[in-house]
């Protein structure tokens, strides 16, 4: 992919991430270590919950999410970080054996008003599962180098 | 601590967690698996970047302020899950070394007018580092059981 810099985003551009598979290994994993809700890590109790069974925790989700679109390498070259994200929303479970993958697109892009060398992008991504139903959506803002500042 | 369901929270009540340091090693391992950034898991990458090292995924700062919460057992006994978050606000880096902890406070509560069984809190949560900086700031949307359901 050809390094992008901010000014080479576009309003309404999309990116689509590859897909990874998360196993009930993953998720009680991840759930021990962050969200150790019965639901995330006893497989009993997560059947007798309103889910019916086990579920991936939140942050799981929108972390791998994050991961996915990394890997596509659309900010590789520019990503200055993130100062937050918006109406992150867990639409429906993410159960052992799904598989999912991130749907980016840009939402709004504008220079910094202080700093020259960066410019801010908000973008909407959408993670699906394997039934393509949409999984998660959440708002990201990102920070981006501008074109030559690298070099400057 | 008693069990506490959706009834029991009040808006403007505060819960404060343990603390926990991150280490260089927790930093990195949780990068290389979320969020491979040069600033996350690149030390000389990372000292040549605006932040001039090593800091933290925000997926990670996010993720371990809610483990230090679950960890007060305050929704140990009506947690139903959450359907989102609103304003995630990642203010300051978090570097190898810091020691977080996370204060929740009640900012609202209201009775599902759908499901009789559960009620939605939404709660206010800040992370502050060993010199008391906010680090992060989120409102995550919770599904809290009501007092009786579970034996209903």
């Amino acid at each position: 992919m050809t390094p992008r810099y901010f000014d080479d985003f576009r309003v309404g551009e999309r990116f689509v991430s590859g897909s990874a598979t998360l196993t009930e290994s993953d998720i009680v994993g991840f759930a021990q270590e962050f969200d150790p809700q019965p639901f995330h890590v006893d497989t009993k109790a997560a059947e007798e919950s309103p889910y019916g069974g086990l579920i991936a925790s939140g942050f799981q989700t929108l972390s791998l999410g994050f991961r996915l679109f990394i890997d596509t390498g659309t900010i590789a070259a520019c990503s200055m970080g993130s100062p937050g994200m918006e109406q992150v929303r867990w639409l429906l479970p993410v159960r052992p054996g799904d598989t999912l993958r991130t749907e980016a697109r840009v939402a709004e892009v504008r220079p910094s008003g202080s700093k020259p060398d960066r410019g801010v992008l908000l973008m909407d991504y959408e993670m699906k599962n394997q039934r393509g139903e949409a999984v998660l959506t959440a708002r990201a803002i990102h920070l981006l180098r501008r074109k030559g500042e690298r070099d400057a």
